[in-house]
Parts: structure tokens; sequence; C-alpha cells
């Protein structure tokens, strides 16, 4: 198996300790009090999955940045098991020189066309919007 | 929108800050090593979202238990873009009288079949399986 994670409730509503063995842990609440919820860590691992890619991307490129900010909305179902249904990305990469702008569009197109292993694990009907403000 | 995040890159490698607006904040590590990875958070919010509805149905069902433990296994397809091709999850859930235990398989199978937000967002493909152990 290729990933693994353990995942301990730790007595108190619906909180949640967990982590890879051995690996850095984090606090999951269904009620979003003191850790994101089950669905926040969806949202956040596609936008953080196609941030990353763009990084890699860009380095390879060899194209400077000194910002990378994703905002990333949800829009979900409106009837139970209320998944996802669209999700929108708002990428904003400042200090990148004008002659490389379109590099960044590039990166994005990479990601969601061929790398971003979180997308490709969600819905194929999945309506996503990605966009690039400022910079 | 229902859910919305914000993605930070902290400048460091391939680790970003992120959480929703307000809300409590993680930290998101490509290489896994000062938190977890995207394909990590995806891992974690099915299991977490699948505990979450398992302990909400023994509450409701006023079944007793003092723990409710998740080992969570994803397994990648080897070509980019390295999506999830299937996941087994192993609950462990511990102090349930007896005569309650099919309690606990119910509630699994609620949450597979009708509750799991984030289960019902990933591919229709993919195989899970849920397996209960001890307890």
């Amino acid at each position: 198996m290729d990933k693994e994670a353990r995942l301990s409730w730790t007595g108190s509503g619906l909180v949640f300790d967990g982590g890879a063995p051995g690996g850095p842990q984090i606090v999951i609440d269904g009620d979003c009090a003191v850790g994101p919820s089950p669905m926040d860590l969806v949202l956040m691992g596609v936008a953080a999955c196609m941030a990353i890619d763009v990084k890699v991307i860009l380095d390879k490129g060899r194209v400077p940045f000194d910002g990378l900010d994703v905002r990333a909305e949800g829009e979900r179902r409106e009837k139970p098991p209320r998944s996802y249904r669209a999700v929108r990305l708002v990428f904003t990469v400042t200090g990148v020189p004008p002659a490389s702008r379109a590099k960044v569009d590039r990166a994005i197109e990479l990601s969601r066309e061929k790398y971003c292993s979180v997308l490709f694990s969600l819905r194929e009907d999945l309506v996503l919007d990605t966009v690039i403000e400022g910079g």
C-alpha cells in the first residue's frame, strides 16, 4: 500500500487525531472548531496538490516567484451525502517577471490535465474552475 | 459556496499553511516532513468522514463505546497522476456491548452507502474495502 494513516477519536465531540505512522499529526474536527473537517481536508487537498504542481513546474522552468496563494471554494450538493459538485481555485502568484506570466497559466493547465493526484482521485464529473488573479 | 479554504506557500520547500478563513490552520507539506501531503489529506478525509458518521450513528442509536480508531491504507495507480485506485479502512471500536456489535457493522454500511460526503466526492470506481477488527 502506498499511503497509510491512523486516526483516533480523542474522546471529545467529533474530534480525531490523525497522521501517517511516525509522521506529522493533525487534528480533524467534524464540527470545524479545533481542526479542519473531512470535507475541508479534501478541498485543501486539491488546492495544495495543484499549488505544489505549480511550484514544481515553475521551479523546473526556472521561473522566479515570491508568493503563491490559493483561495479554494467548494460547492456541495444539497442532498446527502452532500458531495462536492464544483470547486473553484483562485491562484495568486506574485513576483513572476511579466515575460514569464504565461508559464503560470501553463503550469496550472498541466496540473489539471496531467499531474494532480488529488484532482484525478475525485469524481470525474466535478466541475473545476481555475482562475489566476493579480500577481 | 459551501466551503472555503486559503492556502499560502510558506516560502520553504513544498510547505503551505492552510485553513478556512478564521478557522483552525494546518501545515501541508508535499514532502510529508512537517505536515501531511495533499494525498495524505484525502486518505485522512475519507477515514475521518466515515469515522464521524459511525460516531454520530452509534450516538443516535444510544450504543456506548469508548474508543474509535481507523487505520487507512491507500493504493495509488503507478502512472501519473497516481490517483487512488483503492482504499482500505480498518475500524477498531472498543467498549461496545456484545449485543450491540452488529450496530457497528450497520453504521459503517450506512456511511459507505448513504452518508459519507468525502467518499461520494471520490471517483466512482474507487475500490473501497472496510473491515472491523477486535474491539
